[in-house]
């Protein structure tokens, strides 16, 4: 429990953009105040990280970096003037802080809560640094995550304790993809029952998405993607149908506004392409249409056709599914727990630290839905017994 | 009230594109099923007919033309199986219909009733014909209204019955500008009290979207013009303060997030320029700023960072500021005889029919707010007559 060692342990480390990530020995220093210390157990790959690697459609942050930011873990140790947190607890690490105090926090209008918001975007705790290093050379922490580490630290506002049963390997996907998308539908799209929505890009997100428009007991949930391969799946999480654009000769949003005479009560979109943005806006129904944009691109615009607008057609994006993204996460893995939620079902594939960049060569082709790594393949026995332990 | 007889009467006809209005004797038949023949008293300039004329952003729509369709007048006869009005009844025709029986008029979620609207749009009554000729040559019905017209024929569901002691000079302004303004604030940004905004073009719309901004308690009203002659009138009608954005060097979204340490909560734009659109969305607060599009634009498409719509912006568009035509027309009316709604204040020029070019040069030199035309100059007696016989 001691919070004045420094930790040596492994990590991919992004040395430069759109290069292969690379395993190295880094060294995690403790955390300082109001910061907590954690064993990644498990953690996602998203498109996200493999889009700041590559730079397409991000601003840029500083190399080197470790990646990552969809994981959960155990507090290794906590620094001064934590309270919330013990060695020991489950954890999932959050990109968006809760801090429960600022007005944001306190308004039931939004989740984006700005707690040391503007160091962990470039890459750093509140102090500046990062605390992680390369032989003395620091090494930026993503999105003040940084989960491609078997160890690392973030805030104590940017964590959410979860219980101890919980199985790491599955709930890490409630870090983000699945939490983004079921939120968009639930959250921003205020899907209402029986009514008709599509959603963009079959992704871990749009499945997401799916799975909660079905939640909300939506009558048509059409699902969109170019790649057909897709189309069981979603159909699993609750599409009634699949319509791939490449099967028609005119725009998909003329295809959709046919299919449901006049356009869907909500679009989501959950690609990150501004084209795929306007489609899915222009696909809704005038008068009450809604179109949110889950997908993420932080450096690009979309074209809006103002009538479409005026017509009564609304435009929203959401981070993190707005979910408050402490309380957030605690109510999805407690229903994920209850059988409430699909996790299991979105991994397709678990691989090793060491084979990262498999995990993005599999998303570069659009093979499977997510890949889980595991940072303690060798240890898994023992994770289990810790589990067992803390049960 | 006969409903045979064919009325002979001036109107102001748009021949072509571009041109002047030129006045002509015209035949307005009389009313069909569901038809209601109004003489038209006085009637507002605005904008939008001007676009339409000169074709800017406005999709093509057939000539000749009578324009005009924010108005005030009295029932002249009714079509067969109208049951809602009487010859001598006061009333403003509407471009947007409440029928009142649609899935859309009885949601709470939307104005757009679609009653006779694929016709209206396209410049003729439910049988596909106008009720306005020249020589026998058909002569279109702008968005089914045409108050350019001593006389004209509406649907009966485009019809908004106000008390017999309104004064049809002033209300006649809620046939378009000033509702659309005033709503896009209160039921379109759904503006709170103690809020910021920003309302970006002081015209009859903007100037009502201030009003709407001032009803709701805003507390920071700023109005945005490269006009600065309109700001005397934008605080009267409830600005806190006035910029323009040609005294700044830095775009005028910058200078708004500047003034409110982060951009304000609600932005109107009421100009209908997409470069101005994407100002306003961008001048509003990330996590819960809406920009609420009221400026009209058919044909054009604004850009939108993405990023401004993921960290939790909004951006909508409001038609006829989000009332349903029928009822808000009547409530507008009633707070206006109850002195909670400015009207007056917006006029700045009356004009008789014949120099109505005038009333659009003005406009083309951004010089007044609104002026009223009086389809019966020489009445004018008459007409109080008229008004004081059906009280």
């Amino acid at each position: 429990m001691s919070t004045t060692n420094v930790i040596k342990c492994k990590a991919a480390v992004a040395w430069e953009r759109g290069k292969p990530l690379v395993i190295e020995d880094v060294e995690v220093a403790p955390p300082k105040v109001h910061e907590v210390r954690i064993k990644i157990v498990a953690t996602g790959v998203c498109h996200t990280d493999w889009e700041y690697l590559t730079g397409k459609g991000m601003k840029f942050r500083p190399f080197p970096l470790v990646l990552g930011h969809e994981a959960a873990g155990i507090v290794e140790s906590v620094g001064p003037e934590v309270t919330k947190f013990s060695p020991g607890d489950k954890v999932i690490p959050l990109f968006l802080p809760q801090c429960g105090e600022c007005d944001r926090c306190q308004s039931p209008k939004t989740n984006h809560c700005r707690k040391n918001w503007a160091h962990t975007q470039r890459g750093v705790m509140a102090d500046g640094t990062s605390r992680i290093t390369h032989q003395s050379q620091q090494v930026y922490q993503f999105l003040g995550v940084s989960s491609f580490s078997q160890y690392t630290v973030v805030p104590d506002t940017s964590l959410a304790k979860i219980p101890s049963n919980a199985p790491l390997d599955k709930v890490c996907l409630l870090g983000c993809g699945v939490s983004t998308g079921y939120g968009a539908a639930l959250n921003a799209g205020k899907i209402e029952k029986d009514s008709s929505c599509a959603v963009f890009g079959l992704g871990a997100v749009g499945l997401a998405a799916i799975m909660g428009c079905q939640a909300a007991q939506a009558k048509r949930i059409i699902g969109v993607d170019i790649n057909p391969d897709k189309f069981e799946k979603a159909k699993m999480f609750g599409a009634t149908e699949c319509v791939n654009p490449q099967d028609y000769s005119k725009p998909i949003q003329d295809v959709l506004v046919e299919m449901t005479e006049g356009g869907v009560d909500c679009a989501l979109e959950c690609v990150g392409s501004p084209v795929i943005m306007s489609a899915a806006l222009e696909s809704t129904k005038d008068a009450w249409g809604t179109c949110v944009i889950a997908g993420w691109s932080e450096t690009e615009a979309m074209s809006v056709n103002v009538e479409k607008i005026l017509m009564g057609r609304t435009l929203k994006g959401t981070y993190f599914g707005d979910w408050k993204s402490v309380d957030g996460v605690s109510k999805l893995v407690e229903d994920y727990m209850n059988n409430k939620l699909k996790l299991d079902e979105f991994i397709t594939n678990n691989l090793p630290l060491d084979q990262i960049n498999v995990a993005f060569e599999h998303m570069k082709i659009g093979k499977g839905i997510r890949t889980v790594i595991s940072l303690w393949p060798e240890e898994a026995s023992d994770t289990v017994a810790t589990l067992k332990m803390n049960q």
